[in-house]
């Protein structure tokens, strides 16, 4: 039976869960022994809930990436530069798998890293990273290789689908629910890589790699996160029976692959409107095979434990499949640039607040008019005593440019205080 | 890069999805070459939506399995015995690949042909057996192989899916649905292996080895259909609020595995309870992980197909995983026999037809309470016009011994004429 010795580096809540596997491995099917070789973090001393004592103790994560008692190199370390880098990249260099939770360290780094894992022939698997403990990547990277994937769309960050979820349960704004989140420990107290849809990116920019050979470049991924979101957005989706999700979505066109991030209205039946709470889901539209739609908690410690398992276990039966999905010199599908993104056509749901009198009502409709943006619904509130009153209006499809266009005129309409909100609206 | 010839064997709607999926093969992520070596099918001349004459044709499929251009048999002819059976055993026996949609092969000798394919260290492969194009075989054995599994839940037959939501959805019978479904191409026209759960158990046996390391043993799968469903069961589970699914499970409980299929009612809330029409859905519940849930087409050719070249991804790739999950020799869990199941404790929904007269609800609660029968809920229609007016109980948790016993009390009262009917409520 194959015996692998790690070397685990990074000892928050996932490399501690890692360890409690571990230690009852029996009740796993790993497919062979694994044994902790060595461990690495900042803080020898911090208290966790599992003894650490047993294993080696390293102070440098590249030492014990490079330590002759480490089979594989497992980066719990987080961050995209620094010791994770650096410790990846020596067990890399010395021909050892390496298997990383770390979402930012890929898609910044993942083509250079990639092409370091296949030059010294070592598997380099993050599972983890895309989705916590959906199975994700390696469904799209090798159950799905027979598949010619259309799109890739998700709910990939836990974070802002609960931010969304618990906005419009209790009607309160999004800073007191945000500060809830944080108490409740469903948020950073940095919230920001979270709520701007960077970690949404981040993931999308892998999976969009590995479906569609498109460089791995996130640079290009253009983002909007759900920190503009407001709750009388949510609301009137709801009356236009939709719900606004931050969608993280590679989809492939005639003209290249579509990777981005933004809130989306979505029709309230379709199954990503349907994920509330915390959980992460990843709808895989394809050509012949019908849209599949896999559904998990995208983080917490025991999710991303499984999924580093799950790597290990792929290690121990001999991984053998190139990194990305294609091999690194080959991914030459052409990823859209954001310019190229807003030229394409949607329907949006534009919502301003308007003075309550006579003609201003006019004169938004000639706005929208001049801008070419066709109304297929227009919802207007009641200002009841305040001077203004909320309005919500679907369009036909149009381009980002037309709605973009009409925004402008609307903002400068006299009886417009408030900049008007435009928000996609998605098909399914 | 790697070539692997086919042998493929079976013709039918899939097998050509396979061939003009192949033949299109750069749209895929494949990772090798694939060629066809050599086709088989029962009726060489009948017409098909793709040209077979380039493939050298053979009569028998088991010279085809044997044949030494053939690096990979796909064995895609059906049925558990015959041709099929002996074509995989002949490929096998010579040390070559197999991979294969057929679920009642895997299901009834899944154990025998795993144990020839681990002697002649040949893979044998058959994710397209279950959940079609869902590709739920390769989680559970390998990515989820670091997760321990609570349970394994599913709709697994799109066939019943699609009738008991169209009963709901239109308020018509059983018998026309399904000939509609026949006309539909949804049912086939000898519709007994769907509908009886038979297909659904042949699924389920499956998954429960590959996740528990059950004995594959297909006799002992407690299994009830659809065919027995009334439209007024689904009415009045929705009355409820819950939906009738055909469930086919895999739980792990203290006194072993039990394995079942049949008819529940599930929360409308749940996320199975929302899969509609001739969808799979598979969820699978952890320990530390968190429950998943696995969605999309479980049948047809593109989907079939898609999940078999998944396979012929795999050999490229080298895969190197036990057959089943486990070493034949170790299945040991124990796999609870029909009678154990019956122990276990469920609430139930109980409905009946009770005479429109004075003293008939005061017999049926009688019954109940005897039976040590607890009523969470009860629901009476109007009789209308009718003799007998249509009851709903909701009980508490109790044994099928319990409810059994209530219902033959039931059946004996002067004020039912039909038989009482129980269906089995799950929490989730």
């Amino acid at each position: 039976m194959t015996t692998l010795k790690l070397g685990i580096a990074g000892l928050g809540n996932v490399g501690v869960g890692l360890i409690e596997r571990l230690v009852e491995q029996e009740k796993l099917r790993l497919g062979g022994v694994v044994e902790i070789a060595g461990i690495s973090a900042r803080n020898r001393s911090r208290k966790r809930p599992v003894p650490i004592d047993p294993y080696p103790w390293f102070d440098d994560p590249v030492a014990l990436a490079k330590d002759d008692n480490v089979d594989v190199f497992v980066e719990l370390i987080g961050g995209s530069d620094g010791p994770a880098k650096l410790a990846v990249e020596a067990a890399l260099s010395l021909g050892k798998p390496v298997v990383t939770a770390n979402k930012a360290l890929i898609a910044e780094y993942g083509e250079q890293l990639a092409k370091l894992a296949e030059e010294n022939s070592a598997p380099l698997l993050f599972e983890a990273a895309v989705a916590g403990g959906i199975p994700i990547v390696r469904a799209v990277r090798e159950s799905l290789a027979g598949a010619e994937i259309k799109s890739v769309r998700g709910i990939l960050n836990g974070t802002c689908n609960y931010l969304l979820t618990e906005m419009l349960n209790t009607g309160a704004p999004y800073a007191d629910v945000l500060s809830d989140a944080q108490k409740l420990g469903y948020a950073e107290a940095d919230p920001f890589l979270d709520v701007s849809g960077t970690d949404a990116a981040h993931k999308i920019a892998i999976l969009a790699t590995i479906a569609f050979g498109v460089p791995l470049d996130f640079s290009k991924i253009s983002l909007s996160g759900v920190d503009t979101i407001q709750l009388k957005d949510l609301q009137f989706a709801k009356k236009l029976d939709h719900k606004i999700k931050l969608i993280a979505e590679g989809v492939n066109t005639e003209n290249g692959v579509i990777c981005r991030v933004e809130p989306v209205l979505l029709p309230m039946k379709s199954p990503l409107a349907q994920i509330d709470g915390p959980l992460n889901a990843v709808m895989v539209e394809t050509v012949h095979a019908g849209p599949m739609t896999f559904t998990g908690p995208g983080a917490g410690a025991g999710p991303t434990a499984s999924a580093v398992l799950g790597d290990i276990s792929a290690l121990i039966a001999g991984d053998n499949r190139k990194v990305l999905g294609h091999d690194v010199g080959s991914l030459n599908t052409t990823l859209c640039a954001p310019e190229d993104v807003s030229k394409s056509e949607s329907k949006y749901l534009i919502r301003v607040d308007l003075a309550d009198r006579a003609g201003a009502l006019a004169s938004l409709t000639d706005a929208l008019a001049v801008s070419d943006v066709s109304v297929d619904e227009l919802l207007q509130d009641s200002a009841g005593d305040q001077e203004y009153a909320p309005i919500a209006i679907k369009t036909h499809k149009c381009t980002y440019a037309a709605v973009h266009d009409a925004k402008k005129r609307i903002d400068s309409l006299p009886a417009v205080v408030d900049p008007a909100r435009t928000i996609r609206i998605e098909a399914g």
